[in-house]
């Protein structure tokens, strides 16, 4: 395996995909795939999806006129490949690092990248509006949105399809069914996309079927059959269905997604049809790459970081993950407490999930890439008597925000929502930042959120979090691996003191996992001779009176998490100084309303000055500044006005 | 017509509708059609889809036994009639006023009430959920969910169905289907429902599928054929489709929902199958009284208040709403700019949506009861070259808050958001209040929003809104009549002065239809001899510099929203005052974190002390202790460290 430059470095853009020969494109494919895994094993990536769209993305290339046509690559992890057809080959040694390419598409990078966002289940919405807006306009430009199956089990593919096939406007639809999403796709609907795809009598089917009925061309050819129907009987065997069909959309499939020239050809007849057509390529995840093929868990889906290329192993030495002692504790709980029940969206081994579905598999429900399900569904559950947890990554729990709000909180159930993957994350960009749920659940009544700082509080606010049956409750921790538990001296109500001081300056709230570093913060800041009480508030959502009480006795109070400011934790304490007539003055650090780029958690927490040193120097300064009041600003009154009305 | 009593007063619970003869029901039905509109014509509220659920609420009451067996309602205002079978006559005369009855589904009303919530499209996920709590516990309970086919174009549906079709437990799923949501429902499906219903050869066609292939036994027909299927052609005769029998979900119907006795078979050979079944029950909105009957664009879907009994038009004189000024001014700017395009999520006529759409049909784009898909397909249309409009009820963003972050604002896209029915809404309750949005509004990055306060700012922003074209634009008001214009006494960069006075105690930040109240607030404070400074600052995301640099000049900042306070404007003008080193203290008075009944708009304002009259005492109140400063606390001193890193 090797990834010497030959084939692909000749390729600049997608003329040069254009003239190559049949033998030329074979060779090409090859070389990408060794180009692929030599890179990935180098920086970490999404490996398995792309080795799985390699001759799909050469024909796409080879049919459409990117960038004057459009692609819309849904879950934009799959799109490797087409960065390396559009002039970016240079750009993988730096792959997802600071400064490098990005993990999915860039309008920044490049003009043949139109749609930048990664979130399942959207490309097909964008397809529709971008069509109609061509059709508006007189634009004869052509728009392909490659899916996969498993996006297909979220909510907005089915509204974004109603509204296809209503608009009729020409649109191609690339289903790359590879029967996963992250894991092997849940549902109903996945078992038929599998028996579709085994059943050897299908070509022999339809042939009966066109010369009986007279009714099945290729293009209009029923995709139902394909997408939802089949299983067994006469009557699927003589009739298969057409879901889509009759809908409007048109259907070509299915095609051997790593048979180029069959995808070729399908393309070019969807391309002539004038409509919205679907095209349905059957790709393998991983395919042409051993430890990927033989990885049946996820095809090496994503590995976080370098690899072994013979193996596939991760370099790293495995280190324990918040994700681990959240998945330990939780499977601990629910060998006691039968009423506790585990929902996934389609991530149950990223999630941990999977781990109590080892264990009580009657009691892990995996609802596929449907977040709005997972949330309502567990509200079911829990209306049901049982008590469920919901784990799901932090970005992810904002496509169900209204569910959360109403159909969970509005009716006081008890489920807890785990919250993986929060605050800044990394490699993934800007759209796998946690970094808005701690804004945007504030707003949620009755909701409890607890950040834990260290694995033993992840384990104990869990449990108490399961232990509340009034509402809802959030447990947030970050990516990656837990650090050391950091030990608190005492607690004051709900919240640890971590570190004490006989002068009172400043109190600094560090929310979460920040705790370690406001202990270091602590000590540079008492160099200066200040004292610095230093608390963990465990949950942050209310905020404990305890913060409020220890507040009066302080100078100042600095809040400090990893979450947007704009109506973070900062935010809710400075509010509950204000209504409680405390006014001891406030400032917050956090994550500016912004986009930020990907690279190392690590770079960018220093890029937003979120370290210990930058901290304590912001700290200090605040300080000084206290003791020495600029002439130009009116000192501050106490207030002591009446309680407000609106509170 | 006439809403005396005679059978319906004596039923007080389902069993006294178990035990009536086939003629009592009769009667009773239409005696709860007389009870339905003589009340609703008293109190406005849902009418039209109650009067189409008579029959097949009865019928579900006679089958099943609730409260062991759970109805869920989507969409709850469809619940009117199951409130009457269940002891809740009485409270009609205060149908969603202060203290009466709710316009949904309530737990607090009944023990037959399981889920309040009246956003649509949910219902089938909680009753997943159900579902699969009772299978787990060994509880023997029938969970009957009734559905519109409007909210069948909500991805949630989808979502529900694949998991439930997968989960095989036993369900009900009463679709009820009367070729309506708010509107004539949108989209592919409706067409093919449409095209069922209308078909007479539909018995005689299965009557042959059955003879021909003996596999269409009335359990257990295909559904596809209702839902998806059969416009024309010797396939769709011979073989009707049957996607959701083929995921696993069998299928009854359609029936007549206005023929009590099909309905009740049909319910009754659905509640022994065993596993997840669709009953579709064709009913007709407004059914029974003409008025409604005769009103095609919406079957006296809601009326908003009182109306005559003959006619079905309002007692109220019309008044010009905040609804139709934004209506006619977009059509204005619209016939100027083609760019201009206008998207709904099936409430054409509430959003005024519908009126550019007579004026410039093929501009706008109703895409069902789909959020989700509302957003990012305008996401779609603005990265096509359009600058599109998505009118939606504030309540209802909510549903896409993820696309309008990733998809719409990281894209930097030109979409403009008209949110109507924002702040504090009333008769429909919590779930109905349009008080989140600048809250969760405020952490997306370059994200703009304007509160106009009257109609001459509405105007005016809505075209400041469209002429941003490097991201995405907010404008929110509130429902009802628009009051008289606020004049400005001069505008400071983007920010109304609305009152100016020699001395300045207090800076007033009145937000968008607070307003006329800032201006009555100022009045009373100035009669305490305060001088008070009033602001509008018409674009409140961000926080306009104007507002810091006025807060200088003052000894107290007071702001005033119609939102929920937690991360709102009052919580961005502090933080913007603590960034600037601007010690003046801040109150922000809004919306608190809590769930708020039903009742009028005015009414619940008075409730939590929004009234100029509440807010002048509060401001009074504040002014009076910073000039008399409690001696418990300290001093507050002005702070003038460093900029913090991570603003």
């Amino acid at each position: 395996m090797s990834a010497e430059p030959g084939l692909l470095s000749t390729v600049r853009g997608p003329q040069d995909v254009k003239r190559m020969t049949p033998d030329e494109l074979a060779f090409l494919a090859a070389e990408i795939r060794d180009f692929l895994v030599a890179k990935v094993s180098r920086t970490g990536g999404h490996l398995g999806p792309n080795l799985g769209v390699v001759e799909l993305t050469l024909a796409m290339h080879r049919v459409f006129d990117s960038p004057l046509d459009r692609f819309l690559f849904d879950t934009g992890h799959q799109a490797y490949v087409h960065k390396m057809l559009t002039g970016r080959q240079a750009g993988f040694d730096q792959l997802r690092q600071r400064g490098g390419l990005s993990g999915y598409p860039s309008q920044q990078e490049s003009e043949h990248d139109i749609i930048e966002n990664s979130h399942a289940s959207t490309a097909l919405s964008y397809a529709d509006g971008l069509a109609k807006a061509y059709a508006l306009r007189g634009e004869s430009r052509q728009v392909v949105a490659v899916v996969g199956d498993g996006a297909l089990t979220g909510g907005m593919c089915w509204e974004a399809l109603n509204n296809i096939a209503a608009a009729k406007n020409p649109l191609v639809i690339v289903v790359n069914d590879n029967g996963r999403s992250y894991a092997p796709t849940i549902g109903g609907l996945a078992d038929h996309l599998s028996s579709l795809r085994l059943n050897p009598g299908y070509e022999r089917v339809l042939d009966t079927i066109k010369d009986t009925l007279g009714a099945t061309p290729i293009v209009g050819r029923p995709v139902y059959e394909v997408l939802h129907a089949v299983k067994t009987g006469i009557k699927d065997a003589v009739a298969p269905q057409a879901m889509f069909e009759d809908l409007g959309i048109k259907y070509v499939g299915p095609i051997d997604g790593h048979d180029m020239f069959a995808m070729e050809s399908a393309l070019r007849r969807a391309k002539g049809f004038g409509g919205p057509v679907i095209v349905h390529a059957v790709t393998r995840k991983g395919y042409g790459y051993r430890p990927a093929e033989d990885d049946e868990a996820d095809c090496l889906h994503g590995p976080s970081s370098a690899f072994d290329v013979e193996t596939g192993k991760l370099l790293a030495a495995p280190s324990v993950k918040w994700t681990n002692v959240f998945a330990e504790e939780l499977v601990a709980i629910a060998d006691d407490r039968p009423d506790v029940v585990g929902i996934t969206a389609a991530m149950g081994e990223p999630t941990g999930i999977a781990t109590l579905a080892r264990k009580h598999p009657s009691r892990v429900y995996d609802v596929g890439i449907a977040e709005q399900h997972a949330v309502t569904s567990a509200a079911g559950l829990a209306l049901g008597g049982l008590h469920p947890v919901v784990a799901v990554y932090a970005t992810f729990l904002n496509r169900a925000f209204d569910q959360v709000l109403l159909d969970v909180a509005m009716h006081k159930l008890p489920v807890t929502f785990v919250l993986d993957r929060a605050g800044i994350t990394g490699p993934d960009g800007p759209s796998h930042y946690g970094i808005w749920d701690m804004s945007v659940l504030g707003v949620v009544p009755g909701l409890r959120i607890a950040a834990p700082r260290d694995a033993s509080t992840l384990r104990e606010e869990l449990r108490e979090a399961l232990a509340v049956d009034d509402g809802p409750t959030v447990l947030r921790f970050p990516t990656g691996a837990v650090a050391p538990d950091v030990p608190a001296v005492r607690r004051v109500g709900g919240v640890d003191v971590l570190v004490e001081s006989s002068s009172r300056d400043v109190l600094l709230v560090a929310v979460g996992a920040f705790g370690q570093m406001g202990v270091d913060v602590a000590a540079r800041v008492a160099e200066q001779g200040y004292g610095v009480t230093v608390v963990d508030p465990r949950w942050v959502r209310p905020v404990a009176p305890e913060i409020v009480a220890l507040a009066r006795d302080h100078r100042l109070v600095v809040t400090v998490e990893d979450g947007v400011r704009a109506g973070g934790v900062g935010d809710a304490v400075a509010k509950a100084l204000r209504d409680a007539d405390v006014a001891v003055p406030v400032r917050d650090l956090g994550v500016p309303v912004a986009w930020h780029a990907h690279g190392s958690r690590a770079q960018i927490l220093a890029d937003l000055g979120l370290t210990a040193q930058d901290v304590a120097r912001e700290v200090t300064g605040w300080l000084t500044g206290l003791d020495s009041p600029a002439p130009s600003f009116a000192e501050a009154k106490v207030l002591d006005g009446g309680r407000s009305p609106a509170k």
